[in-house]
């Protein structure tokens, strides 16, 4: 078993409607910044977990992702994976 | 004037309590997933903007982090800047 740090990034589909993203760039351009084209608001989501590998880390922060992480219908996913440094948790 | 896209990743301090990292932690053992040492959720902000260089979008992203986007008790910013393919909106 090693240790992965799964690094999830969900956010609004494009297209959709992101209110969130809508109430930041109406705060920024109250606050005076011009020049603001597009303000989306996401999700990171950083599980480090135990695996056997990077591959099966993947596959079970997909499946995560997909049960519970992100909505399928409104949210896309992306995961990033990295291995923490060896001997640190070694058991 | 280039056009950027700012990502922001908002995290919260580490040593600092994250309920819905929490949440979701407990929300996949529920699951059945064992092997999850720790879940932290965090926002990820992206931002297009205009901007005369990269060194200046970088600038304003940090000011409107610290203005509005992070919390400089609870949470930590990281920034990423990436201009935009040329060509695709020149004016």
């Amino acid at each position: 078993m090693s240790r992965f740090t799964v690094e999830v990034r969900v956010t609004p589909r494009p297209g959709l409607l992101d209110p969130e993203g809508k109430a930041v760039q109406h705060a920024l351009g109250s606050l005076g910044y011009e020049g603001v084209v597009s303000t989306r608001v996401g999700k990171l989501i950083v599980v480090e977990m135990e695996a056997d590998g990077e591959k099966e880390a993947r596959a079970r922060a997909e499946e995560m992702c997909r049960k519970l992480l992100a909505n399928p219908v409104t949210q896309d996913f992306r995961i990033r994976v990295s291995a923490q440094a060896e001997g640190v948790d070694e058991r």
